[in-house]
């Protein structure tokens, strides 16, 4: 591996001026909070790509349509997944419980539409110990930083090839060294097969997407980057509507089923929201949830869909022959290696030797509440008085995840002006577009779209980028 | 003509949103005053383009490689253009006579570059008695907005086509009726041809073009949009130093007077500052004009090609003849038919003749000082007093322009989130890129570049974008 670049401080202050002007002229942004909409502020990112060995990025894209895969099948075998969804209801009442009614709510109604589409992304860490990358968790619902991570690899890139990184001029990276992640572009193309499948099935009309967004939307650059890739690709418009307005906006035919939005017919709905219990927070998000679900736009993630990004269905599949009878292909060297250890604390033998090990190895662990959005996880040492502080009947609530340790790499962070030097941790996410018959399991576009490293401060535990405790990175690959 | 479009508060809202966001999205920003530098603004725009006559705009094209060469001829007759300019110090000593004086000084050191490349750009306001175009002034020096020019065309046509202009969702313009002003691209290939010129004839290396801006310049973005299409399109890249700084930045060789900019040799001095007496407030940055001028590279533009762009000449173009002495090709109808009455107050008979139009129909004229960016416009009936009001020996340091009477459009223009509804007057640039021998007259690359539409309210007299005052438009033709 090659060392870090080094620069003068003149060097690099002149690095972060460019890096400033290259990203804010090409969408590179995101908003502050309390924002003017008027005003966005540059995204934080890190100054250089980050190193990553290049047979652990290439297995990470050579799974992914494994995955895809897998999920889809899981989905489609709907009555195990829905007994333990049932199961997990008891923990998390108010998030996948609604979640779970909405569910079965829909499907008294009907649910016209058994095609489905998946925007997905499995994120990983790796490991410094077997220098492997491992599941952090498979995201089913809203994954973001697709549009922007394209954007800051070409930012990597232009530094790099425009002599910044180096006094002399010269670049550092070799280009092919610098992937540039295609995701903006693959989650359009993702949604772009479910557009064209419904458009052949169900209408002679030019259709839309239906954006389902957060109020206030600080990360809004990111969507927009995959709007615009699909308007500008496939010349097809999307539109946009805040979760709990929803119901009050859209028109659905009540013979048909077809969703309609300002006069037009919705193909895809696609959520960047729904995702966390706090967005549920009136009974019109729900109503709204249900309204979408029973029409026959393509939903993006439908409710079964999204229920199956579960924790614990991750914890059922670190058992490998629960991966082989879902998708025997997936159960191979590569997808599996990727498993960390995970465990449920309940009645169960295997709860049982957890139970043991949360206490006597503690520092090993993670503790995860099962409850979406909810809780806070609970690391290493202080899982024992964590768990001696609430009953045990609600242990069960938690799973026991084996710690991965991840490397820390020399990095700078550029945040509102300022450059953090404290090394950062980084997580590779990889995109995955699926469009798929949820009764048949009939797969109709499988395919990797991309990838994100985010990185954060070695010091910090968790956080996504917009909460603000990390930032934008892409990769050296070597 | 169409009518205007007519859009509910409702959807006017939206369009404002979806505006903002694509703006930002895309690099059309600006810089607010005092601002970071990692918080851009959405530069000032117009919600919808602005209609302008095909007939008018396809003539303003015509004739711009003809401005070209009649500025290229005016240059290279350098003794006529010397004369004219040594009158014109008396005016202005402080900087027509400075810029004056440091050529002089130039050529008594040696100028060893004779190819001198133009990026021009010729302004024009709609006459609405003749409802033809009538000529403000033609740039030679920094001209700007070239870069944002082609975002906010793409923006507006992609507003249409993505039927935010009507209620239904439909395009309410024909997209041939948006042209998108390829002024980015434009300007970025007449550096490329002098890049490429200066290689062929002087050096084996790669080189850089050296763009000289002002300190903590507002407008980066517009400049940036020209840099990066440069790199992007022909893999040149560009540097960035300030007026003042640049004497101790860069290195000249004694012998060959190659430049030097931090270990790159510069082909193309490109200013983009240098244009008003407010800049040379230190004598370093007179210092560095002087050096940089007697360079081998290629500047853009020359002192020469600099002074040419003093309202005397323009005055002086106003003679048939004296346009077709210069560039014969240029003494067409179409060219000549953009000029306005343009009177010297000096005392040559038509200078008699103009003091007399002065106080008998002062309603007809704008007073202009010949010196440049040190004064005011005076219009109409305010001109007769402020003669007065200065000594009679002084009234040859003016011109007497003509009146254009501009259209008044219906326009909405959005600035930092606030709509102005008061009408807007709109100013045509063209631009045009001329590289050339001084010497010889011999044109190596003469090209239009693309447009400009900026508009302002109604009721604002004069002011640039920058300044607060005006905002990037586009054009609807008909």
């Amino acid at each position: 591996m090659k060392n870090f670049p080094t620069l003068s401080e003149k060097n690099q202050s002149n690095l972060i001026h460019e890096l400033t002007q290259y990203s804010l002229a090409n969408g590179l942004i995101i908003y502050p909070p309390d924002f003017k909409e008027y005003q966005p502020n540059l995204a934080p990112v890190t100054l250089f790509p980050t190193p990553y060995p290049s047979k652990e990025f290439e297995k990470s894209i050579l799974i992914a349509t494994q995955f895809n895969s897998l999920y889809g099948s899981i989905v489609s075998e709907k009555k195990w997944l829905m007994e333990i969804i049932k199961d997990l209801s008891v923990f998390d009442s108010d998030f996948t419980g609604k979640l779970y009614s909405t569910h079965l709510e829909a499907e008294k109604q009907g649910i016209p539409q058994p095609v489905s589409l998946g925007l997905f992304r499995s994120d990983y860490m790796l490991d410094n110990i077997s220098n492997e990358i491992k599941q952090v968790e498979f995201n089913t619902v809203s994954v973001s930083f697709g549009g922007l991570s394209t954007k800051v690899g070409q930012l990597h890139s232009f530094l790099n090839n425009y002599g910044l990184y180096t006094s002399s001029g010269a670049p550092y990276y070799k280009s092919d060294d610098l992937p540039v992640s295609d995701s903006a572009n693959g989650l359009a193309d993702g949604l772009h097969q479910a557009v064209t499948y419904y458009e052949s099935k169900h209408t002679d009309a030019k259709t839309i997407v239906l954006f389902v967004i957060q109020p206030n939307e600080r990360n809004a650059f990111d969507q927009r980057a995959v709007e615009y890739s699909l308007y500008q690709r496939y010349g097809i418009p999307s539109k946009r509507v805040t979760l709990p307005e929803a119901t009050s906006k859209v028109k659905v035919d009540p013979t048909t089923k077809k969703l309609y939005f300002d006069g037009s017919e919705v193909s895809v709905v696609y959520y960047r929201s729904a995702y966390g219990p706090q967005e549920y927070d009136c009974q019109e998000a729900w109503d709204c949830r249900l309204v979408l679900e029973t029409t026959l736009a393509i939903k993006c993630p439908s409710l079964v869909v999204q229920l199956s990004g579960a924790k614990k269905i991750q914890q059922l599949l670190t058992d490998s022959a629960t991966v082989s009878r879902f998708s025997p292909d997936a159960a191979n060297e590569d997808l599996l290696s990727t498993f960390v250890k995970i465990y449920p604390l309940d009645d169960s033998e295997s709860g049982a030797y957890a139970k043991k090990l949360a206490f006597e190895q503690p520092h090993l662990f993670v503790l995860k509440p099962q409850r979406e959005g909810g809780g806070n996880n609970v690391y290493k040492e202080d899982i024992p008085s964590f768990l001696k502080s609430i009953p045990e009947a609600e242990w069960a609530g938690f799973i026991l995840m084996e710690l991965i340790n991840p490397s820390i790499n020399k990095n700078l962070i550029l945040r509102n002006g300022e450059i953090i030097d404290e090394g950062v941790i980084s997580e590779l996410g990889v995109f995955g577009t699926l469009l798929f018959n949820e009764e048949t399991g009939e797969v109709l576009h499988n395919a990797a779209a991309g990838h994100l490293l985010r990185s954060k401060t070695a010091s910090s535990n968790e956080g996504g980028v917009a909460a603000g405790f990390g930032c934008v990175d892409s990769l050296y690959i070597h």
